[in-house]
């Protein structure tokens, strides 16, 4: 799903993942995860895609926001679980949105 | 491919896409800008992914050559096809990348 028109200025976390060769258990824990991250204070979207790379972005009112999402007590679990199990790289970066324009048919 | 450690700040372009049924020529043309982007002045890198939506991000040294590409003759011209014939949907966002942290096993 593409999220719709927000209204910058915002914060946009980039993950770009390339995936272990096992990742067992992993769609599940990005499912709860994404969930996960939908109750914390800020949240704003989310957007996925994944073939030979992974990209997800998800959108945050605040840098605090994302702070206190990166400190949640689950998510610093999986994401030490992800370290350990199933990546094998990664790249994180940390943006602030300052335009943005849409297109729909 | 990911885009290894590049050194904020620096620029990001975050096309989020939805594509329509018939996407005959897209790929060539995604290539072919691909190819045309990596010789602009500024350009730092390209990552990109697809299933259900594509996420394409671009990065670039600063806003003014983000406007460049923009009015790019060629790129004008793919862009006005892009809306006419492949995309249902799109959303694109310009982006600082103020903070980045990278992971490698």
């Amino acid at each position: 799903m593409i999220e719709d028109q927000l209204t910058p200025p915002y914060y946009a976390v980039i993950f770009s993942t390339i995936l272990a060769k096992n990742i067992s258990g992993y769609l599940e824990m990005t499912e709860k995860m994404e969930k996960l991250a939908q109750k914390q204070k800020g949240y704003l979207g989310i957007e996925s895609a994944r073939n030979e790379i992974g990209i997800t972005v998800s959108y945050w009112q605040t840098l605090e926001d994302i702070v206190a999402w990166k400190n949640n007590f689950e998510h610093t679990a999986a994401r030490n679980l992800g370290r350990e199990k199933w990546y094998k790289k990664y790249q994180l970066r940390i943006c602030k949105v300052e335009r943005e324009y849409g297109f729909e048919k």
